[in-house]
């Protein structure tokens, strides 16, 4: 042993280095099961565990793991999903037995949506924007025990690919941003490769244990909504329309950037779009969010320069993604997070969203139905509506024989002041906040009319009357992306979902 | 304003959503020039300001940084470099008048380091592995204000790409570490893109501003040192020698993972093992550490699987990087940190490093000449010896007249526990602790010898005395990759260096 001082100027006390017992140990985090890494993580009651979803409704993860927790004995416990789907009904015995006490996502869908508002949980469900959750997430709002990552492939060591096994699910945008803070990070996958996994993903650093179970959920799964253009005359009428206020905006020209669901009207919007750029001869920068295989198409076709890809829509994107180094994936918190400075949303130009019902405050509802039952949540429909230049929402007058141009939204999910223009199958309407594109677009030919000739209108259309709020309990918060509440979702009593 | 409730169960207080009063802003992080950037920073006397060395000796962004910051009048700031070069000779005007009050870093060559043995500083310089850096970093022991980032490209919401740019210089294993836990991060680049540059290195959620300057450093720097095979004979002997070590040693089989510094002779080992490989079938599985244009041949050779790159150490490498995502990015967490559970250095089956000395406790020393003047430090030579199952140490007998293979070395930089075998052109000395492996390599028809019979060589070959340990004052503490601490270095005085 070295003679060292005990202490030293400008250092502080010296602790001897004594001789490393594991020279050349084979480290592994492979641990044996799901309860091994249940284990590891330490949870307790009312720990909080996270999720993504980017296999969306063919995910079999967040349920494998609720059993192993369930099977424990665990009680009260927080799950912060993404996202939730019809395949996680499963989670309605874990709230019925104690065993999930509270839940928060940015999006829910299903049955869960439904119990929720039929009052299963005591706590009001916090419905965060995917922004919002990764800045929850980085404040310390939201704190996540373990955060459970869906690996399409890992190694041994906790290098996560989306590129490769059978469950290839492309990008996993969600999960970067939770690998950064969560006190634990389980990799689960149905395909350990050798180590080093290549390409990364997310890189052994961020993950502590990683365990192999048969399969991780169902491929076909991923691509569960329609990933195409829409082909009916008239969600195609309204997508031509969408794309002619886009073309009249005066925001497409050289660099543009875009952004649009994967509903068949963003997409039928997205495919008039791309003409008209290659017919003017204008290359984009970028198009964002999750992308599908008809992005890949405008990226291929040299229409836009690179792809900023949260979560791939489906297997068309998949693939692209696997391959083009144009394809890029960005992580939650990169997407659409209000506290950084800057996130992709900041910089597109325009951005094409579905709506629920809009009221004459353009505030928009993607959370709740006609009647007040949690069908959905923001996701990133207030995010990309706040950064984006121009946020059009495109909605037919009614559906299910519902107004959809109301005079009060039954859940304000997106601030009206966000929203640009809207656009239905008879005429559209401009953000009075946004004088001159009204006249911009009359210029150009559009037929603009007031957001109360269309509440007007769809009220004529309409064969059922839109049901009042709800006076129940409070069930759900919708948190918008600065922390701050839109609306609370109330209890819904007797009737069916 | 809707009416919301006060509170909500299990929610709590509700803050209600107010208008946001920039819908659709542009925000950009591009500040005027470094002096807006060190405002922003909010930097003030005794701040931290870290540094990577992706452009080596011919870095311009420290000398830049400091410059202004002592145009401010800023005073005993802590320079947490992860190296520091002869390039960097002004940061010794920064010592003398105050501006520099303390040094942190993994490597220091050139006037700088023995502007430090001489005793500069009044504060102890900590010399830190790559991996224990990382893990002071995480674990907060070393709080930096301010990261700035040498950005071969950048765009203006701080996307940054080492891959692009007239700088370019490939991955950025270093920084990406700081950014995760610096208080800001400043990009400076010589190259601003078109918003969103790609494929991005580091992504915009961790820069916080980015400064354009008009040139970050030489390109021709990046390539300072050697980073060829050895050509001369003797070097070549010691080469061959080691290659025969990896043979031998029963870890050169399929799924080889094998890293090598960029020096001469760990390049003509690397050669043969290469010959070798390809002679036996076998295919290994990565190489990793900084990437040579050598290593990038073994894998276009089919030698290897993958490349784990935390720094491209020439043109070769970078153009390999930009071009093939075999060739992977990591950070220097990833690469080498002790406290991830398994770092990529604990999976590397074979390293060959160098040494200024080694001792008969196979103690290795890295970081002072003979005489004691700071040369160098651990950089990753302690956390790849600690982590691979054969750490072989290459070395010639004597340098400049001085002994090698000593009785105890001058600074101990990584213990002797962690060190398997040492290679010289005189024989081979395996480390007891590893009693097999002698046998194994005798058996091979290697040249094993005690580690004291090569030191009775060396001391009979050497023409100048090794000077005695100075007794001077703490100038630097030598850092363990686990906080622990080897050895100090002491003040030189009178002699020159």
């Amino acid at each position: 042993m070295l003679d060292l001082p005990v202490t030293v100027e400008g250092y502080g006390a010296i602790r001897a280095h004594a001789a490393p017992r594991d020279k050349g140990a084979r480290r592994t985090k492979l641990l044996a099961d799901l309860d091994a890494a249940i284990s590891a993580c330490e949870l307790t009651d009312g720990a909080t565990i996270s999720f993504h979803h980017h296999l969306r409704n063919g995910d079999g993860v967040l349920n494998m793991v609720m059993d192993a927790l369930s099977r424990r004995g665990l009680k009260d416990l927080h799950v912060a999903a993404t996202s939730i789907f019809p395949v996680h009904a499963p989670l309605m015995d874990h709230i019925r037995s104690g065993t999930v006490g509270r839940i928060s996502a940015s999006f829910i869908s299903g049955p869960v949506g439904e119990a929720i508002s039929r009052g299963a949980l005591s706590d009001a469900v916090v419905l965060r924007t995917h922004g919002g959750r990764a800045r929850a997430l980085d404040h310390g709002q939201l704190k996540v025990d373990a955060a459970f990552v869906a690996a399409p492939a890992a190694d041994d060591l906790g290098n996560v690919s989306g590129r490769a096994g059978k469950t290839a699910c492309g990008t996993l945008g969600y999960p970067l941003t939770d690998v950064e803070v969560a006190r634990h990070v389980v990799a689960v996958t149905d395909c350990l490769l050798p180590y080093p996994v290549q390409p990364t993903d997310i890189p052994q650093g961020k993950v502590d244990h990683v365990v192999v179970v048969d399969r991780i959920g169902d491929p076909g799964g991923i691509a569960s909504g329609t990933t195409k253009p829409a082909a009916d005359p008239s969600s195609l009428a309204i997508g031509e329309r969408a794309a002619a206020v886009i073309a009249a905006s005066g925001y497409l020209s050289e660099g543009f950037s875009f952004q649009t669901g994967a509903g068949g009207i963003s997409l039928a919007t997205a495919a008039v779009v791309g003409r008209i750029m290659a017919e003017r001869g204008i290359v984009g920068s970028f198009c964002s969010g999750g992308i599908t295989g008809f992005h890949v198409k405008m990226l291929n076709d040299g229409l836009f320069r690179t792809l900023m890809d949260v979560q791939c829509f489906d297997l068309d994107a998949v693939r692209s993604y696997q391959s083009d180094p144009r394809h890029q994936s960005m992580s939650a918190a990169t997407y659409a997070a209000p506290h950084l400075g800057g996130a992709v949303v900041d910089r597109v130009d325009a951005v094409v969203l579905g709506a629920t019902e809009v009221d004459l405050g353009f505030n928009v509802n993607v959370t709740t139905k006609a009647g007040g039952f949690i069908i959905g949540g923001s996701g990133g429909h207030a995010d990309t509506a706040a950064g984006s230049r121009l946020a059009i929402i495109t909605t037919r007058l009614t559906a299910g024989g519902f107004a959809k141009i109301v005079p009060e939204v039954g859940t304000l999910t997106t601030p009206g002041e966000t929203i640009d223009v809207v656009v239905t199958d008879a005429g559209i309407a401009v953000n009075p906040r946004r004088g001159d594109m009204g006249e911009r677009l009359r210029a150009a030919g559009l037929p603009v009319k007031g957001i109360e000739e269309l509440a007007a209108e769809a009220a004529a259309a309409a064969t059922r009357p839109t049901p009042p709020r709800s006076k129940g309990r409070v069930v759900a918060v919708s948190e918008y992306r600065d922390g701050t509440v839109t609306d609370v979702v109330r209890a819904i009593e007797g009737e069916t979902g």
